[in-house]
């Protein structure tokens, strides 16, 4: 049984490195934040600049990411089946609900976004694909935390992140909120990752009805939830409806 | 001087090999594409997986690329300085000129886009970021071939690609072609990469003056030119004066 190769684990971690804090780093910051030898690190580096996954400024001979990064990252998105399943679903359902649809699928005790649908009015939005969400404060998050398909163990070692007043930071509330998303079957999020903002989702089954991911709206307080901040019945009614839809496209038959 | 890290430089090639092609592969054809031995191609797959650049799909068994690398891919473009100071200025041509308008930088022999506004109005359209152009049939791709941005030395193996009867497949008639480019300031795509459409594209040019990408508009044939097929001049100076302020925010003094 072949083991993991030490070399590309040091290549990923100096790429997530760079999608990570300033995003262009110096050759000494690079080795010192993976605890690695200058040589060992602009080894890696330069093989990187070679496949065209790093890019070097010549001006500050600072390291960046690099092109080839993104058509891999587009390419990753065609072969998704979750998205292509989903596609028609989630314009559906923005269409209906009037709000921005998104789905997500865990990353690195994150959500990923790889599809998002924007609101249908005319105001300017921003593509969100590609985007990570904590699991704890995003309703997409919640969702797949509350079936198993993320998880926070181990918990993050400065504990979970208190984005506003709202955000569930104590493992015991968390915990008591994905308990009763998995009864009510959907979850939401309001005002817990920033104020004047809620968003609910549902779990998406795939095949063998395991959840795969989930899809969610969002969008301003006063348009997701009543005045007593509740989510409004009928936009979790076309969630679910929505959700289910695309469960079955996937192949989760009791759906 | 590190040498290049061969485990890393056949992780790479496996990634572009997933990204091009059916993109779900067995291990033996990862395998024999790449010259690897099994053991060898397993060892860096299973690697690949454990650091979410790759996906195995449980039934199968077959590779995918994984979610990883479109978080690294977005992240790219929030570093991409070409991009991020072009943004206004593609908004603004795509709004004054009623087309579709791409940002393009060479990558492996091809054409990247990494920008893409869409044509103003109601026409359902796929975003093309991350998408790959051939140099010698795009107006983007001609571009930067004609001032050195991109080079198709060694040419490819099998010659240039003939996507329509007008595709330029002669390096002659290529040549040819990049040196009036080069004379004009701005090159044109007329049916060489699919029936019905044109393109037009103006060089960006960076700090100290050197091609650094393209930027260009593109729709129908009869929208781009005139009914000779002569790209429409009003259409050009738009495009020109995009390019130039472009490449003035870049930092390109005579321009």
């Amino acid at each position: 049984m072949a083991g993991p190769v030490q070399s590309i684990e040091r290549a990923a971690a100096i790429l997530r490195l760079l999608a990570g804090g300033p995003r262009r780093l110096g050759l000494g910051e690079v080795a010192s934040s993976l605890g690695l030898a200058k040589g060992t690190a602009h080894g890696i580096l330069r093989t990187l600049q070679h496949v065209d996954f790093v890019e070097q400024d010549e001006g500050t001979g600072k390291y960046q990411l690099g092109a080839a990064l993104l058509h891999l990252g587009t390419s990753y998105l065609d072969v998704n089946e979750l998205r292509s399943r989903s596609i028609n679903w989630a314009d559906a359902l923005a269409a209906r609900s009037g709000e921005a649809v998104r789905l997500g699928t865990p990353l690195e005790g994150k959500v990923l976004i790889v599809h998002h649908v924007f609101r249908p009015d005319d105001t300017l939005q921003t593509l969100d694909v590609g985007a990570l969400l904590p699991l704890h404060a995003s309703s997409l998050g919640k969702v797949l935390l509350a079936f198993g398909t993320a998880t926070l163990d181990p918990m993050p070692a400065d504990g979970l992140e208190a984005y506003t007043r709202h955000t569930l930071v104590v493992r015991e509330d968390l915990d008591r909120a994905l308990a009763e998303i998995r009864e009510l079957g959907w979850g939401a999020e309001v005002q817990e990752m920033s104020m004047g903002d809620a968003g609910i989702a549902a779990p998406i089954r795939g095949h063998g009805g395991l959840v795969v991911g989930a899809i969610g709206l969002s969008g301003a307080v006063e348009r997701i939830c009543d005045p007593r901040g509740r989510p409004l019945p009928a936009l979790i009614a076309l969630l679910r409806e929505a959700a289910r839809a695309i469960s079955r496209d996937l192949g989760a038959v009791r759906w």
